[in-house]
């Protein structure tokens, strides 16, 4: 029987963060700070992180519905979050900016295949330790200009190798590109056509759950 | 007045290894392992290594040759080893694959800007690090084919997003490429007119201390 759902209760845990939804609000805790256990409301969820996965079977509340997302794929370890993102996609190129770049095509309801690339954060947070002399730049520039600093030249490197690829796999599959993920925004000069939703998985999780619960 | 060297030796101190080249013979030993003091020859060098400068410095028999490489760029902080590599380089684009992966744009002698990418190593061991239980894949994959799991997605992510790139930069400025550095080999098949050169510093560093001492 179908019940109507007057408030909600969503997760979606990843390497990095715990993104918990709570009717149309989104609080994000570090995965450091995150205790399952102290969620004590029915919390539908999807996770891609292995050392969480004990914890969260055993906890009665958390239920768990990436096997809803039902995907025709002869990918192997398809992320849950992946799954959610391109649930219900027929033909398009889903990137997720996250802390990784996860991409993701799909044609005729079929998915193709991916790429995982490193993200914005991670890279930032890579090039620190490894190389703390080496900055991060804030400024991004216009693919037309050929950076003149190292800040620049990795940022700019990040944007525009990522700008060629998606031009190149757009082209190569004519497929529409659709953006989830907190570093999208700064892609959406480079695609004025392209598609951005924030809230993605967490939508294709709601109408899930109102699906089958 | 100029010598003839008969035996010469030349230091390039990066940020994860130093290369040591004795006559045409290379040596690479991680910096955690080298010390500069051991080697008793006079011995040309560059460095990009801001923690090693004291100690080169006091050494009476290291001799940094990097302000020979005279570069006509606006690129503050432009590192010795990119300097080396470009040098006497008219037009082209110069691609370092090491620890990480510098672009450099030459048109008509003068150097137009760059990038800095993450290198696959560095990839590799961040995604070790941050995501313990992905791999890197080992085999590569034709660029007409899509990642059917995760490891072939973040090798084939690395690869395709810079031949992306590279052909875009090559496109726009309409430059030859020139490859150089550990991981160039596994780029010749997509750029079959390029040129590579495993030792383009390192001859570069045997004309200049030719010319100047």
């Amino acid at each position: 029987m179908r019940k109507f759902f007057t408030s909600l209760s969503l997760a979606d845990i990843g390497n990095t963060n715990a993104k918990i939804w709570r009717d149309g609000k989104l609080e994000i805790v570090s995965l450091s700070d995150f205790s399952a256990e102290k969620i004590r409301e029915q919390i539908f969820y999807i996770s891609v992180n292995p050392k969480f996965a004990k914890v969260l079977n055993s906890l009665q509340n958390w239920i768990d519905i990436e096997s809803f997302a039902e995907i025709d794929t002869n990918y192997k370890t398809l992320g849950a979050d992946r799954k959610l993102a391109i649930f219900g996609l027929e033909n398009g190129i889903l990137i997720d900016m996250g802390s990784a770049v996860t991409i993701d095509i799909m044609k005729n309801g079929k998915h193709l295949g991916g790429y995982i690339l490193f993200g914005k954060s991670y890279l930032i947070q890579s090039f620190k330790e490894k190389i703390p002399h080496l900055n991060f730049g804030k400024n991004q520039l216009s693919d037309e200009v050929v950076p003149q600093n190292s800040e620049d030249a990795l940022l700019s490197g990040f944007y525009h190798q990522l700008v060629s690829f998606l031009r190149d796999l757009e082209k190569k599959h004519k497929l529409k590109l659709f953006f989830t993920g907190g570093d999208s925004l700064d892609m959406l000069q480079y695609f004025p056509k392209a598609k951005f939703n924030k809230n993605i998985i967490f939508e294709n999780m709601i109408k899930i759950v109102e699906q089958n619960y």
